[in-house]
């Protein structure tokens, strides 16, 4: 088991680390830390306080549907949750995961108790609920459809939503819908959410969300999953078991971002300037593509054409390794997400960072040898 | 999948819970909550700060055993970190746990993909390397000593953990020392520790512990795996993509507490003298039998003469369910940790909350009818 790409690791002095999955543009102050206080002595409750379910709840009934509190499992971080929904929805069964997908993804449904099914699509294309089917066998007894996507930012469209949730309730399948990117307004708007297609969460639908990308706050470790009748209950059981609640102070640091409702503008500002920056950058390199995604906070270039007619020998055998030795600049490497030939590079970075970062993988695609 | 028995649950208006599993004592101020920082924002590192990996180290180092920083592996509680490292010891074979055990091992167990096999063994007597060689079987990739114990408080003395370790070893099993309970300083001193065994932990033998019980910060929800190898980089590759890191606040506010040397004998002082009071007046119902336990924070007394010879038919089907409903006073079913006929009560909380409990509880068992 090696480390997640994303993981905060050292790639070694001066290179520039494009890798992250979480969110740096200036938002939060400095400050100190805290000591020990009365109220991290009791274990917190298994599901979340009551004071976070209801601002977490309010903060996703702004679609079609009303979350109530009781709909809202608090965890530390989204995949947490994603873990004890899916070991509540598909132990001993199959989790269809369309494909490209996070790299974390297959591990988190192995830790379910599940066998991870990849689904073949297209990148920059979203979920459709017909490849689901392709791949569906007695066995499958969940779905992921993480829209906005990571890597690639592919938006699944709010019909085809509706077809996957439609066809997995006929077919007695959850769906766990991951949104953990749509909170980021990329472009002042948000993707279409599984909550738009319903006034109540149905039982076989279930919401991921956290505050990792939208309030910018990955290094708090919190993330939710709405979900109701007995997944909701049978993943509260699990997740009693296996978290034992998130510690109060960062429920209440979340609380506090949750009210701060104008943050996740104030994040995606700077993200959609980046992000249009970066992409015309790099989908200017002879041999690359690099459309700009439809949400998230990462560009997935292909460099398949770049591979195969003007990279140097060393590219080709270790395209991730040869820019990290040779250009000190870090990307992810497609194949992680199930799709070689493309790199991953997160855009929600400080200017400075990225341009450095953009400007040494330009050079050393343009100029395919030593850097 | 019910909850967790010790899980932070209202029991009903009046009720007095002693189902509890943090410590309760007076310790730590109260204090207000913060807003998001700057720290909060990126990924923290997978496997924990070095600033706490460090003090951590150090405060494991107590022992024969020298304990370098890298290899503390920081968890969001010390059930993610048995999670880990049992799915990295054990992913796909059987762990044997010994009887009784802490509630959530086999959910816990379950999430790492093996088989839990219960060993079975005498209330108030630790682990025996010979009880363990008896149910091994092929598919035995690990098991759990957990001491003191909980639920019984049962201490392993240090020949047997010497004897569990030499009997993995030869067999290719992995030992995970769960010594969580073991930093509760009762009448002033600590259980024997895996880690006074060896200068150096060899790769089949991991410890668990964390700040929950010593610390009185069950609600910070840190603890930490010791690991070294090949075991300790498959768990943090675990980690990494099942938790993503702790937050950095809270790894903050734990590096505090670590620092304050003191804080365990201030968690100790209150606890034994609630022990000796509460055993006393336990052991001297008709038919109860309560020891004082060799460690830990519960009490787990024998009611099984009580309810053969004196209960109430009501007692007889649901001794906690009439405990609670006609006493108003909540305590946990030993058949949750393997062992029914017994309940288990904590004794980490302020005095007079335990008293009025205790004063329930025996009212109610020398009563026998109606309270």
């Amino acid at each position: 088991m090696s480390l997640s790409p994303t993981a905060a690791v050292s790639h070694g002095d001066g290179v520039i680390a494009l890798t992250t999955g979480d969110v740096r543009v200036p938002v939060h102050p400095e400050r100190g830390a805290a000591a020990p206080r009365r109220d991290d002595q009791p274990y917190p409750p298994p599901a979340g306080g009551a004071e976070l379910r209801s601002l977490v709840a309010e903060h996703a009934s702004t679609g079609a549907a009303e979350v109530p509190p009781d709909a809202v499992l608090i965890a530390p971080g989204a995949r947490v949750a994603a873990l004890v929904v899916l070991r509540a929805a598909a132990e001993g069964g199959e989790v269809l995961l369309p494909t490209p997908y996070w790299a974390s993804y297959p591990t988190v449904i192995g830790a379910a108790g599940a066998k991870a099914v990849p689904v073949p699509g297209a990148v920059g294309t979203g979920v459709r609920a017909a490849d689901l089917e392709a791949a569906r066998t007695p066995a499958t007894r969940a779905v992921v459809v993480n829209s906005p996507r990571n890597p690639d930012g592919a938006v699944t469209p709010s019909e085809e939503l509706a077809a996957v949730a439609e066809w997995a309730g006929h077919h007695g399948i959850t769906v766990l819908f991951d949104e953990v990117y749509r909170g980021v307004p990329l472009r002042g708007g948000h993707a279409p959410s599984a909550l738009d297609l319903f006034g109540t969460l149905p039982e076989h639908c279930a919401v991921l969300d956290g505050l990792s990308k939208s309030h910018a706050l990955a290094g708090l470790r919190i993330g939710w999953a709405l979900a109701s009748g007995g997944l909701l209950k049978r993943a509260q059981g699990l997740a009693s078991h296996l978290v034992g609640g998130v510690s109060a102070a960062v429920q209440a640091t979340a609380a506090e971002a949750v009210r701060d409702r104008g943050l996740p503008e104030r994040v995606g500002g700077p993200l959609t300037e980046n992000m249009h920056r970066a992409a015309k950058t790099l989908d200017a390199v002879p041999g690359v593509s690099c459309p700009e995604p439809g949400g998230g906070i990462f560009l997935f270039p292909d460099l398949s054409g770049w591979l195969a007619e003007r990279a140097p020998e060393a590219a080709r055998r270790d395209p991730v390794g040869w820019l990290r030795e040779e250009h000190r600049v870090a990307v992810v490497d497609g194949a992680a997400f199930g799709a070689p030939g493309h790199v991953r590079l997160s855009f929600a970075l400080p200017a400075e960072r990225l341009d450095t970062g953009l400007g040494r993988l330009r050079a050393a695609l343009e100029g395919g040898g030593h850097g």
